[in-house]
């Protein structure tokens, strides 16, 4: 079983990232059970505007989606910005929405059998909604969201501490993320042994 | 295997509903497949407010929940309103809440091993909105989000005809819905042949 | 100048709402003003399902309705469940959907010239959310949103205490909630001063 | 009276957008008054990743923060993938985060006393949400969003025509648009006539 991470700060390399480190507690989680994990900053690759899956010159998006396929896991891990999202975790959403329209050698569109859980940290409130719309726009493409597979941090209300800067509530979101990878590592066995069937020809 | 749907429409029976209607696709291919669904019409029945399992005197949700629970599949059907989902959907949800900390006998959460989906109508728009706030709850509690298992219809911009005044677009609904049904009933399969585990103790 | 409060707490009067408690900081700017103020607690009425301003027997809208209209300034108080507004939040905004087609003597939507802001609060997260999603609400139905017109208390991550129970962070909410309180009333003055005009006839 | 209108879509110019199409009728109806517009297609400028006002070498931001602020209102406009906003909206949402601690001379936030709006568009469904998660952004960060100061134009179910490839709804897409910009200019020059008063010092 093999696991992809997108991480989707806003900070490029070397920069040390407060999502990285949150992200760091699944990924371990999945590694201990014998899972390959590669892990995308997607803020350090040119991913070109646009929703094809190759947006020509220059467009790094081809090699991601590779590396993104390769992996029957997917772990999208956003920092929170005005209560959602980051633009870098909007822009890989928009090139996965490629995925709608292609299609497996059974014809099942590509997401099938595939899950995805995310990791969500900020400064200040929103990761319920960040969850809900990265979920939601895995989910339309195929993605399978096995329950309860995200953890978060953050520390309301109004702007605070990073996670790396104060030990508030690490013990819930270790748990919760350690939790998270048990769950996306049994559904996604469940699909692999029992996958969604082709379409009827 | 057994399904559970909720309409969530204001209107109260035996008014007809357009949420009705476009929710029977998916039951309809539920039962071609040998599913068994029951139906609850939210608004028919005293939903006290709250977030525990039993509010007390006239509170129907103690029953209602034993039918939840007794069904492997859960549809989501609602209105939508200002782009959001209903009230006696969002009511539901909040009941469903408690669900958060029940465990079944071996220590999982109640709503593990479940799968869930959804089913939008509106005059207007809102749909992807709305199943990303029904799904997103769901998830939350513990029930597992198969890949494209919702369908919905509308038709913006600006208000319009309700699903049952026009033929506009229902082909793609009802084939959606029915690959919804599909996704559905693939994954909670897939989960009965191979459970999430219980916690170690 | 008015202001009404809608307390959108799940429980019902006299038992103790955190959501009251910081309500209350917000409307007591507004009283040190000089504006009067009028509180509806609406779980404590029965606000029938649907969208019309009036659904029949025995439905307590109609005069709630009288009051919201009374007052320039709205306030609209939720807790938080699953991430999002309550149901009983959700059920008013959509009884105010009503005035999407209600105009007055001028022919302008009856909520034009008024101004709507927020007060959330929840034991975990999600409170930009839901100020998004009941301020879109109202501004679809014509409330204008005055910049900042709001303020929260939650304390995540994961599940944790409720506002009376802690200081944490209560004079960021009170700051913020006293600065909304002015927010509102200068813009409620600015289109008292120079309202929206009627459209061209 | 100047308006700044910021085009999100993920077409770079001179490829025709249809976004653009729908905000020129917004924008046409505020030049008729007497407005002065500028026009920003986000996505021909290099707006770097970052939550400053300035982001360093090559960042084109700071002079497109000086456009912004040189109006008092803003008309943000955006295509809709996945039911969300786009990522080049969203980007510049991230950039204008900064506002959020810069204050004019009199203490105020810079946002304060100007108005915004949306222009959004899309193949298939998610307008209202878009409108409030653009909207939402804008008021944490103080700008005042007037009464129905939008429009859309989209058409579901399920995908289908671009904007400017039908007639459908285009009537009802341009009334309501011609509407949002005498709301956006009424509340504009509410607040030049009585602006929100500077804090206490």
């Amino acid at each position: 079983m093999r696991a992809i991470a997108i991480n989707c700060t806003l900070k490029r390399s070397p920069e040390r990232s407060n999502t990285d480190a949150l992200l760091d507690i699944v990924l371990g989680a999945l590694v201990r059970e014998g899972v390959e994990t590669d892990t995308i900053r997607a803020v350090d690759h040119v991913i070109a505007p646009g929703v094809s899956s190759d947006e020509g010159d220059g467009d790094e998006w081809p090699a991601l989606r590779e590396r993104i396929l390769a992996a029957e896991i997917l772990v999208m891990a956003s920092p929170t910005w005005l209560g959602q999202q980051s633009s870098v975790c909007k822009r890989v959403l928009e090139r996965m929405d490629a995925m709608l329209s292609e299609t497996d050698d059974d014809g099942r569109p590509v997401a099938y059998n595939r899950v995805a859980g995310c990791v969500v940290t900020g400064n200040e409130d929103g990761a319920h909604h960040v969850i809900a719309e990265i979920c939601g726009g895995l989910n339309d493409i195929g993605y399978t969201v096995p329950g309860q597979s995200w953890t978060y941090w953050n520390m309301g209300p109004g702007p605070g501490p990073s996670y790396l800067d104060t030990d508030h509530g690490h013990d819930w979101s270790r748990s919760t993320g350690e939790a998270a990878a048990a769950n996306l590592l049994a559904v996604a066995r469940a699909l692999a042994a029992n996958p969604i069937p082709p379409p009827p020809s």
